[in-house]
């Protein structure tokens, strides 16, 4: 089988490696900082570079994967822009890649193919439909249907954290109100605990705020508006989970990103919430949730995956 | 070409056709009463008769289709039960009329096989993807996913009236607090009407309410009142389409049902709030909104065409 060097472009990490096989361990793996404030330019040689360390033999009919943040344009190969690579504007980053490599280069929605990862060698196998919400920085998702990766028209399906769930929720990052990425993401958590702890004693939040998982260990700790802020957002998401189902009937939910390693504390209130706000019988008992089982390594996997699609 | 027998049933008719090719025109077509207060023996009953009175030969290859109202199991052949329904509870109506007539029989959603039936002939020809949304006494949906009708796992896809956009929203009929349906279907439209009248001019409002029907004419006279409850519902629509845009990523939004056609002003609303809910500027000049050409024949022709799949 021929080898493919797959990438993960985030925000803050860049990360390669080299899969001689379909299957998800790679040969070689290397992880380079972004540093997404210095621009596209710069970034774009820093994937360069993170590739050649890999030492791919370009003559071999090698093959590249890359995995970066929507909205973007598979088939066309252009990055629109994203909130955390501040300064990119439509970017052709497959054909920039593609014409220093000399080798097809395929491009993707991270989170789509962190999906397609977990589908395939992860928390979703064996089913043929498949809702994935990734719940970190922002919320992202992915879904199977019948047995493919739903793209979408243009590539831009799938885009789970910004559907209107509430009217009064806060602006959005990506501009709109009352989606779910302003309710339930790993910031709006820690935004929303340092607005209630600043009524509770204003003098003890730090100057940058909390993260999802400092609100996560005073919620371990038996801090009870850390625990309510969590349950908020489980909440919140069981009752979107809920709209998902009834939109895509899958037969598996798998939850990914840094929030949802927050374990029972928020995967229980998920999961009572979608429960509940299931409008029919018919859908309960008939689809199951499930937490990711790639970790960080599901995009990554994903691009090398889609890099072998025929 | 065999004939096809497709049958629609709704909560007030009963409709069957006698179809000779998969085009949209029947040879013969025939209505009924539902009289759904009889319960679910009398109705199926009702649902034989009629096709009985189109005369056809059931030794000639004969196949049918029936599009019944959600939540159903198509693989199974059960519908579950519906609001305008009463009594029906898991009715195994394909093999019921399969038994009787001594043919093959399909049995889908009545929304999704009117997404089917504008798709291949009506307001979706020539997309590959297409979100359909029928606004009417309930909000039912319909989508066609990469080419094909998007079913889900268990044949109960598409439910996009039900699915959370304002948790302050009515309880829908559903059961369930904050769906689209509560807030923007017929009724939802006659209801809020009715509140805000209450408050201007308790004495005249009559004592079944007002259809949605009703409110548009008064809003055509100029009924400042009207027009605003039903900007309203056409807003909250519009945000839901974005919802649906990003969720889907659709080259077509065809909408049908009888508040689609209070004409402009609704659609006018829904366009509005739909093109400024709307994540990137990715998606938009890349999605349309049309609304149905088939009117209520799009059920019937959709069960035909389930009827003539392979």
């Amino acid at each position: 089988m021929l080898p493919v060097v797959a990438v993960d472009l985030g925000g803050t990490n860049i990360r390669a490696a080299l899969f001689p096989s379909d299957q998800p361990k790679p040969a070689h793996s290397q992880r380079a900082l972004t540093r997404a404030e210095e621009g596209p330019e710069a970034v774009v040689r820093r994937v360069i570079e993170s590739i050649e360390a890999l030492h791919p033999e370009s003559d071999s009919g090698l093959r590249m994967g890359i995995a970066a943040p929507g909205p973007l344009d598979p088939a066309q190969g252009i990055v629109f822009g994203a909130p955390n690579l501040p300064g990119w504007d439509r970017v052709p980053l497959r054909d920039q890649l593609a014409s220093h490599f000399g080798c097809p280069v395929a491009l993707g929605n991270d989170c789509n193919l962190a999906a397609l990862a977990e589908w395939r060698h992860g928390a979703g196998q064996g089913v043929h439909h498949l809702v994935y919400l990734a719940i970190g920085t922002g919320i992202g998702g992915g879904a199977i249907v019948n047995g493919q990766l739903l793209l979408g028209a243009h590539g831009l399906a799938a885009e789970f954290g910004h559907m209107l769930v509430d009217p009064s929720a806060p602006i959005c990052g990506c501009g709109q109100p009352g989606h779910l990425e302003s309710l339930a993401s790993g910031p709006a958590i820690g935004r929303r605990f340092a607005e209630l702890q600043a009524e509770r004693s204003p003098a003890g939040i730090p100057a940058d705020g909390y993260s999802a998982s400092q609100v996560g260990k005073a919620a371990a700790e038996g801090d009870r508006l850390a625990l309510q802020v969590i349950e908020d957002a489980g909440t919140i998401i069981g009752k979107h989970l809920a709209s998902l189902v009834h939109a895509f009937d899958p037969e598996r939910i798998v939850l990914g990103g840094g929030v949802s390693q927050l374990g029972e504390m928020i995967l229980g209130p998920i999961r009572r919430a979608f429960a509940s706000a299931l409008m029919h019988p018919a859908y309960r008992d008939r689809v199951t949730i499930a937490t990711a089982a790639l970790g960080d390594d599901a995009g990554l996997i994903g691009a090398m995956l889609l890099a072998r699609e025929p």
